[in-house]
């Protein structure tokens, strides 16, 4: 079977784990293995960049640029040592977040302009682009209900969330509507789903939208 | 007294340290005092991207590209950060590598085409350009001769040097005819530093370059 690399994107809060294990048991149940990986990540060095870029050293958060620079360093590695490889060998990779992150944190939300992502993402991917990204489409309040429920089952209190767990309802509306505009821009490789639903039925949307374009 | 921003850069063992040390002395009795940083690092964030770049973790070496978009995010940080506001406040900065290193060691010893680096290097640095560059010039063979002699002195043994200390013969050459191509393809910026001669020699001539440029 023809290798196939899927990512999964959404604001905090919008369920990407449990969509993506989801997903992944599904395409297993379905005889296609798949292999599981995260952005930033996915390889050591990847993994070193993703701790500095979610938990910078006190009093030097990264500047827009400086965010676009580490993510992209990540992938470049995460893309060039373990996606590609993967992809060569015909397998199918899931990846939790890619480059519409990029496009969503550090250009709507960071305010970095197209002219400067796209020359540096293109750079960083090469010719390695998803056949299929699911976007989770949720709604400011529900997404901000999930983190404070999440992070109270782990016991942790607000000081240890991450840079954008601790955002704001009007940073959540923003990732939202930046990324149902990647959705308009790119309806052939990019799906909805709506974040609203059960984990089952949004695993099941996604099975229907992969069974619609792929002959598994 | 206007601000300056003056880079130091060289191979491996062409000794850079001590001259960065010697000129700033020298600028200090000459009555400018300098801020002393260096690259890749400055601030604590791009001081995590310097330690993930020189000591990768096992079996993950970083391509090129990776390589470029790490220590570009390290320098973003520090430009952004800690030299372009001291520029701003009128002080003197001088920094142990800068965009030449990227130059030099990416491009002409990591195989990435100018087309790939000079986009990344300008979003890394906006209008923050060096005002004068030292370009340390040492043969191959007394760089080495100096890279174990250093290493010796420190009671480390070779496993512990950086990617790039133990390098060939011939990397050292080739770094070595990369900074020199440079120093003619900017000429006014570019000043070669004979390496062989003593390091009071070295910072003599250093000084001179400044004094013939600007009125100290």
């Amino acid at each position: 079977m023809q290798a196939r690399f899927i990512t999964v994107e959404g604001g905090e809060g919008a369920g990407k784990s449990v969509f993506t294990q989801g997903l992944s048991q599904a395409l297993a149940i379905a005889g296609i293995p798949v292999v599981l990986t995260r952005e930033p990540g996915g390889t050591p060095l990847a993994d070193g960049l993703r701790e500095l870029f979610l938990h910078p050293p006190e009093g030097d958060k990264p500047t827009a640029i400086t965010e676009l620079l580490i993510v992209s360093a990540a992938r470049a590695q995460h893309v060039a040592t373990r996606i590609g490889p993967l992809l060569e060998r015909g397998s199918w990779v899931l990846c939790d977040r890619f480059y519409d992150s990029t496009r969503v944190y550090q250009g709507s939300l960071g305010g970095l302009d197209s002219a400067v992502l796209e020359p540096i993402i293109a750079c960083s991917v090469g010719n390695c682009h998803p056949h299929l990204s699911f976007v989770l489409d949720c709604p400011a309040e529900l997404a901000m209900q999930r983190i404070t429920a999440r992070e109270k089952a782990k016991g942790r209190d607000q000081e240890v969330l991450n840079r954008y767990d601790g955002g704001s309802q009007a940073m959540h509306q923003q990732l939202r509507s930046a990324y149902q505009a990647l959705a308009k821009k790119f309806p052939e490789r990019i799906v909805l789903i709506n974040a609203e639903e059960t984990p089952e039925k949004m695993v099941q949307g996604a099975m229907h939208a992969i069974r619609e374009r792929w002959n598994i």
